[in-house]
């Protein structure tokens, strides 16, 4: 496996894991004010969509959209944002992020300043229905 | 073919288009400091990924490869950024966008205000040859 030294997502250290496979995993992201926040994350130290072989990235993205469907199912966001940034840290890995009138940046990007605050909490269990969701999308 | 009203992807006027075929189009975005930043449009008014078939995810993830491998070979950016927001205009579109150090925002997401102004042009012909590593590639 390629891995970098110093890259966080190569170490993926304190995750919060909701599924995995031998290629990438499914992360929650404990991000204040946008809750349900999640990030796919290839195993490998990949820099962009394109170093993927065409089965790869098939794989990656059906992932990311159970992820989406999962999010949607139970949360009934208004929006799903997906995004391949890593300007910073190079390692390939997709944020999905549900979106919600009252979130603190909504309608703009996540990455803006906050406009409010939110007291938006994930339902019981929440962590744990979208593993079983993805394990049952993914399999 | 589904669309809605008011919805500026569906009506796609004024677009510099470099590529289509019947399900989506690639257009250059002229956003100052930005030059090269590409859009990827679903033709239908579809809202996210996962209304998507598997067969159509993998192909407009297709487009959206080859919007990336023709800017990295043309451009040589240090980075490309993926995203699939829509938060105000849900119609299903990915932005690809080129980083420089250079550019407005760098490191920071694009989206953020202008740390500095950009002198970077694209080079002659840029149009053009990103149209035809499109129909090479996607052919």
């Amino acid at each position: 496996m390629s891995t970098e030294t110093g890259c966080a997502h190569c170490k993926g250290a304190d995750e919060d894991r909701l599924w995995a496979d031998e290629t990438c995993r499914v992360v929650l992201v404990h991000e204040t004010g946008f809750e349900g926040w999640c990030r796919v994350i290839w195993h490998d130290h990949i820099r962009e969509l394109s170093d993927l072989t065409p089965k790869q990235r098939d794989h990656v993205m059906a992932v990311v959209s159970a992820v989406e469907t999962g999010l949607i199912a139970k949360l009934a966001p208004v929006k799903i944002n997906i995004a391949s940034l890593g300007t910073a840290a190079p390692h390939l890995h997709f944020h999905v992020i549900p979106r919600f009138v009252d979130d603190p940046a909504f309608p703009d990007p996540v990455w803006l300043p906050a406009k409010r605050t939110s007291s938006r909490k994930l339902p019981d269990g929440f962590a744990q229905s979208m593993a079983i969701h993805l394990q049952q999308q993914l399999k």
